[in-house]
């Protein structure tokens, strides 16, 4: 049975998964600096190389891309944006002409876009639908395989609210940023789903999962 | 030098330490019954007993008592109520005649309340006092040891943003209450000041603990 899965989803001690004011610039806002430094002590998106550091951290982040079939991601996360696009637009993501994703994408938006076929095996699809429907649309596109929500928070708070997630990463990161995107918010209780683990690590995070509880 | 020092506070992966509608029947509010099961998870106020395991949990948690000389509370920590005390009030804390503290305890109040002597040790001093006035009084009475501050969670915030706590041990628990009160409100970059260091337990929490940085 294919899974719906989130993963690295960095959350801090106040329980923010974002910053205030997104950018282009700056795609985590206020906090986009301490971001970025703990995205780097995990080892995150830099993949298993020849010669390099084999942690518990980049183990746990290196799931990310395994056994995806396609993600689902909210259109924050493709554009910090909002209302509908400018066909002039040639905005194609943050990832270059190969995103690192090398499935379908689902990019959840209320306003028309039409598909973007990227190198690698990515395509970014542009989807007006609810949670339920697109988890649908993205499992069958995943043939087998799992889903992935790829973010940012509100998508996956969205998809938690409709318990839809079958395994939830977070990294709990030792700062405390003040305001920005809460993941919680609205998910009171949300833990008895689940069952939970966590494990620490000797880059200062704690690696919290989430896995869903058999469903009777 | 003697120490300010916070043990014991946990925190919710949303950022509560307790909850809401704190009563006389539910210490921590709404998440009481979480917040007792947590505790109870960690060994918190079970002390070390002879055949009892001795886990990580226990060791960090029995910091709390070494070398305390005198402990700052919170009013609501002492009695949630507000306004004026009652003469007729005969409430001498939760904690029966001989509590756990064996120190003077200043309770802060803006509203004078006789000193309650306890057995064991313990006095409960009542104080209108700014942090860093309470903070002089206690270190006063501690006589060299250092002073703990033991919450609730209001207090600790006060002490915190005026600068004034040498160590802080927060425990992450693994829930997500929805409301009460924030830990870090008004905090943010507060681990600036600190070298921080998390480590998870069996128990499935993960202990994290702030050291102030020397002073320039």
């Amino acid at each position: 049975m294919a899974r719906i899965r989130v993963h690295n989803m960095l959350v801090t001690l106040d329980g923010y998964a974002t910053g205030e004011d997104q950018s282009l610039s700056a795609a985590f806002g206020h906090a986009h600096k301490q971001f970025m430094h703990w995205f780097g002590a995990i080892g995150l998106w830099r993949g298993i190389q020849a010669d390099g550091p084999m942690t518990v951290d980049e183990a746990i982040v290196n799931q990310w891309g395994q056994g995806i079939g396609a993600e689902i991601m909210g259109r924050n996360k493709f554009k910090p944006s909002s209302g509908p696009w400018d066909p002039d637009d040639e905005w194609r993501g943050w990832w270059g002409e190969d995103p690192p994703f090398h499935t379908p994408c689902f990019v959840l938006t209320h306003y028309p876009h039409p598909p973007l076929q990227m190198e690698g095996g990515t395509t970014f699809h542009f989807l007006d639908a609810s949670p339920a429907e697109a988890a649908e649309v993205a499992m069958r596109a995943a043939d087998g395989l799992d889903v992935r929500i790829g973010g940012g928070p509100t998508t996956v708070r969205e998809f938690l609210a409709a318990d839809l997630i079958d395994h939830l990463h977070v990294v709990v990161v030792p700062i405390v940023i003040g305001r920005g995107v809460a993941l919680w918010d609205g998910l009171e209780g949300v833990q008895d789903r689940f069952d939970v683990e966590t494990v620490s690590t000797p880059s200062g995070v704690a690696h919290v999962t989430f896995t869903r509880k058999p469903r009777s």
